[in-house]
């Protein structure tokens, strides 16, 4: 079968041998796989990525001397069973999964793994338990969720790319009001807007966490029930900062603009090394919490939102491509004006 | 009066003018102060100090040409009230504070300010609001508060300095068990074992996560409530990692040596620019909360538990000096197997 495979530090298109479906596994079709921004981190980063996986127990680091299929976004339909499976879902039915294979030493991930071929081929191995029939084709990023959301924060979405415009739907569901993003692309601040929004900033032209505050003031019954040593700060409520963009020095600046008591969710996956300054953080008592995704609940939660038409995930996808697009898609998701997110059919 | 001045990078003895109690204000005489790890960073990294506070809005930096007296961590005796002032308590009576003078612009610190006189001073002024009367002359640090303990957690201490110790104080106030510690230093760990801490660790004879990981087992009831893809991941409890050291890379080491979905907290704190790898972060979905120190509940708390002998703060304080043996002491705090604590006493 086709795939284009991650080699020498490039996308290549070449051919791999069939899959065979082992114990419990399913062997489908690959109908359409999302391009994730770890995707164009890894290709740039691979070394350090192996380095830093030493650090986590139970993974096992990619061989970049050998081949490895990206696609961890993927929509499948299912072809045939392996040996020891129930069968539930007939072939031909369209499913999804979390990125994972259940193997006897735990789970393996899909899509950075030298054994475990990810979404961007024509076929791969899903584990049956953790087959989700799906009306749909995108995988949803759902991080928003993992913030445990009060209800009272203002939100602040510093950068619209795939993921903080995924945050952005979710913080439109649960509620919040009003939502502020920002993002140096207008094409990305229209579609912050159609996702959900309240009001898009320009960093360009105006400092994100000003607009902030100016939409994030207490009520007056909020300002008078504060103790008396907080009176003299600034009434705000509560700073809900969502870090969608990933480069080094982005935290630093969350450092610099947020206030006080601020909740800040790291989402941007920064592969580099990063540097800030502890003593903000100390002196305005942040919390940051790093998410990496979903539970197995979010995803499903996730996908039945977009099938209720609930998430416009559609407006997100700006191209789609097959086996021999790969490469070049990568490089023009470079470009924050032409794409958002490229999905790859390896069927054309 | 007579004061140990922080004047051009220095610890100087010099003479003040005396206070003048203002509005609301009280003249007292300074029984003892702490020297904290704040000031030994304070004197190393003013500069830097300086630029960090200009990011926190309604702080005034301090202005490094002219002279800054350190100390917010003392004990006093009244002299003498301002105008506007209640007088409750008499002339004589011990009285302690929140490092904090109430201005017609909102509390100003005391301790790293031009105008606000701090405890290594023979006399300074408090604001009359936020006495508190106390029977000890220490005031003691109670982050460990502010880590919002559920009591499942297995604490790891990084360090055993001042700050270190009175939170393993905290954590055994708090009911948690056991608790690990780790420090190079012997002294320090045989009084993190008096002050409660359960194991301690040298870590460079072993990995302090490592045996933190023999200590945090779940119990075959945790184990078996786990759910399906979470039963691979290694069984342990909760983690909760307090940073009590404050120099550059030690954030890494926690980030690389944490258990995944750890909570870190920084007390540490450090001065100077931190680097870390936010992948690990995200990875890992830890989080990390930065705190500054207490709120007027915890210290007033605190304070309490120190005079019914509930936190042997005593067994902390390793020496006492007068003015003249500020600098000194600033000299001889670094080494850890000599001293934790130093106290002045102003009037000696």
């Amino acid at each position: 079968m086709r795939a284009a495979i991650f080699r020498n530090g490039e996308i290549v298109v070449d051919t791999l041998p069939e899959p065979r479906p082992g114990t419990g596994q399913v062997l489908v079709k690959t109908l359409a796989c999302g391009i994730c921004g770890s995707d164009l981190h890894a290709r740039k980063h691979a070394h350090h990525m192996v380095e830093l996986t030493r650090h986590l127990p139970g993974r096992k680091p990619m061989d970049l001397t050998r081949d490895v299929v990206f696609g961890h976004e993927f929509c499948c339909e299912i072809l045939d069973y392996g040996p020891a499976t129930s069968r539930k879902l007939k072939a031909g039915t369209r499913v999804c999964s979390l990125p994972a294979l259940l193997t006897s030493d735990g789970p393996q991930g899909i899509g950075y793994s030298n054994d475990n071929i990810g979404g961007y081929a024509e076929r791969m191995l899903l584990s049956e338990a953790l087959l989700l029939e799906v009306p749909n084709g995108l995988a949803a990023e759902h991080a928003a969720l993992k913030a445990n959301v009060r209800g009272d924060e203002v939100p602040l979405v510093i950068g619209c790319g795939p993921v903080g415009l995924a945050v952005i739907a979710a913080l439109k569901l649960k509620g919040l009001l009003p939502i502020v993003a920002a993002d140096y692309s207008p094409a990305r601040r229209a579609l912050a807007e159609k996702l959900g929004a309240d009001i898009v900033v320009d960093p360009a032209r105006k400092e994100p966490y000003a607009t902030w505050a100016e939409h994030a003031a207490m009520s007056p019954e909020q300002k008078a029930a504060r103790p008396p040593l907080q009176a003299w700060r600034p009434a705000l409520k509560p700073a809900l900062i969502f870090e969608c963009v990933g480069i080094p020095g982005l935290l630093q600046q969350v450092f610099e603009g947020a206030p006080r008591d601020a909740r800040i969710v790291v989402v941007g996956v920064c592969m580099e090394t990063d540097r800030s300054e502890p003593t903000l953080g100390i002196m305005k008592e942040l919390n940051v919490q790093y998410v990496l995704g979903y539970t197995p609940d979010e995803f499903a939660f996730s996908l039945r939102l977009i099938a209720e038409g609930q998430v416009d995930a559609a407006s997100l996808v700006t191209a789609t491509v097959g086996i021999d697009g790969v490469a070049t898609a990568f490089a023009d998701l470079a470009n924050p004006e032409r794409h958002t997110k490229i999905i790859v059919e390896p069927w054309r």
